[in-house]
């Protein structure tokens, strides 16, 4: 790539969403007298009593875990959705709304509250993939649940409220803001050339490598030429498929290795458990076709320069559109330096 | 309104961009175990010799501030936008870049380092408006500057690195997500009705007065029925203007009253130096004509539950859209309860 873009203020556009990031790369340099976040500590214990997801024990809701061994998921006690809320219109001149029905769950990655996901096995990991293809199906085939948004906040600064291993699902009626971008650039990139617009971006990828973290024989990790947070990367399926539903077994473990290894560079870079929100992007379940979909996982990690310096975005990112400092190019970099290997391990 | 609505999860149409808000009002009861956030203690010295924002000192690029009395801005020592970056235009298959041009300042809202809009003086603060004006105007004449971003970052935990009474101007060359998006909403309403579609709005809220905070001669304050932040508020003019270059004098006084009595409001809630991030949403200065833009200021402000716990915007908002709990009019009628008078004067 021209070497200017590396120190010149510059735009690039997100092929998925159609929206673009404003790059900085000259202000890296500048001091930071901000807000710093608390080093986050390692959870020491496998079992915590005072924990409502460590197996056995009581949740607020009155209900006990059951003494689960392998990844284990039940209906969110505070859901954002419920399945039966009355149907309401509301419509009055300017004034818009409607209900929204649908599933929260929470996902338990292992009943270990020591662990996250880099420290776990990869044949723990396997069952995470598992359960959330599970969850995908099931969720996806109930009335009127028209998408399942699977995501996972790590770490207190991510308004994580619980360090034990665990991840959330949230399906509901209506298709969010965010699927509907990517679906309309998909399928424009399908009407035109009936291919995935993510399998050729990855391809073009694949043959630069100057963003690629990693990949295996099904899985490719990268940070993405319009990443936003600093560290932000990408985990895309090489197999053109529109949901993690599709996924053969050879597929459920390779996404578990490349999964793994992503998480443990992440905790390489500031020698801490790494914070993010991670999420997976992928077709409706409203029953409608998506030959267009291609499924893949993003992270979002807010760290920038420390394990207790964070990047904000606040102020002109709310009210413009997103900036960020270091290129894509130089985080791919710094995360290829890494060892491949848990600093704890 | 219907009162089934604030208490049934639903979802909220953003008139001006076009987007929802999902709407989870049955939630609030939830307990919070996670990040709760240091409590801001007041700045007790009108002078601190480490600020470089303080008259007389120094800042990093070492130019010295002069003695300041008035608003003062400065182009940003660590400015993400230069004027003079080199063209590039760059595109390779899928991957698409441009220089971004910009100038970005920086602006003091008074020499005195303990203040806050909301402990400023009402004349003061029609000093900020003036400058706020004066920078829209200078800078949008300007060749390639097309869109101009006035903004501030309250609080720590906005991000804000120093807590002198500041905000920022980030001008630009080409024009943000966020503009375009109700740069489209504005355009199409004008172009069925021949009006402003937040005049309309405002109408329609004024009859109904549930949302409305505050209202002087040339000004209202209120929550839109859309927010997404718990205490989310729009400062909207009653005449339709295109942007704060066309503020009469009464109207930059009445602007700095409502904004006062706003973030009085804010600081009551909690009894605390309510942090938040506002910005000015206007007309680009591309040269073209905008009639149909309305120019309105928004606070986007994080703290939820108390002056240490806030909402974050992660996981299902970043992967899906946002998600609130207290209802708009919630937010309404508990600023409305609160007294007029600053806890602290
Ligand atoms: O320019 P500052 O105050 O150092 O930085 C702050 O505001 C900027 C503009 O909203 C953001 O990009 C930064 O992430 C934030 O820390
Ligand atoms: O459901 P939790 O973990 O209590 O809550 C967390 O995740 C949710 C979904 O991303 C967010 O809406 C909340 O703001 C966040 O604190």
């Amino acid at each position: 790539m021209q070497s200017e873009i590396n120190n010149t203020p510059h735009r690039r556009y997100n092929i998925l969403t159609g929206e673009w990031v404003l790059v900085s790369p000259h202000r890296t340099k500048r001091p930071w007298q901000g807000k710093t976040e608390e080093k986050k500590t390692l959870q020491k214990h496998t079992y915590d009593p005072s924990c409502y997801l460590c197996p056995g024990n009581t949740r607020a809701s009155g209900e006990t875990n059951p003494d689960y061994r392998q990844p284990y998921s039940f209906v969110n006690d505070f859901a954002s959705l419920l399945p039966d809320s009355p149907e309401i219109n509301f419509e009055e001149g300017l004034l818009k709304a409607e209900t929204e029905q649908g599933i929260c769950k929470v996902v338990c990655f292992s009943p270990d509250h020591s662990l996250t996901l880099p420290l776990m096995e990869e044949k723990d990991i396997t069952r995470v993939v598992q359960i959330w293809k599970k969850e995908y199906l099931e969720l996806g085939e109930k009335p009127n649940i028209n998408y399942v948004q699977i995501f996972e906040n790590k770490g207190a600064i991510m308004g994580c409220s619980n360090p034990h291993p665990h991840g959330q699902i949230w399906s509901q009626s209506s298709i969010p803001t965010e699927i509907l971008k990517k679906s309309s650039k998909f399928r424009k990139h399908w009407q035109e050339h009936k291919r995935s617009l993510l399998g050729d971006y990855l391809q073009q990828e694949l043959e630069s490598g100057e963003r690629i973290l990693d990949q295996n024989e099904h899985f490719v990790s990268l940070i993405p030429f319009w990443a936003v947070w600093p560290f932000e990367a990408m985990i895309v399926p090489k197999r053109h498929i529109q949901h993690i539903g599709q996924l053969n077994e050879d597929e459920e473990i390779a996404f578990a290795e490349i999964l793994k290894k992503l998480t443990i560079k992440y905790d390489n870079i500031f020698e801490t458990s790494f914070p993010y929100s991670s999420g997976i992007h992928q077709a409706p379940t409203d029953g409608k076709a998506y030959p267009e979909w291609h499924f893949h996982m993003s992270f979002y990690p807010p760290l920038l320069r420390s394990a207790t310096v964070k990047k904000f975005m606040v102020g002109y990112e709310m009210f413009a559109g997103p900036q960020r400092d270091i290129t894509a190019e130089q985080a791919a970099k710094r995360l290829n330096q890494l060892p491949e290997k848990h600093y704890l391990q």
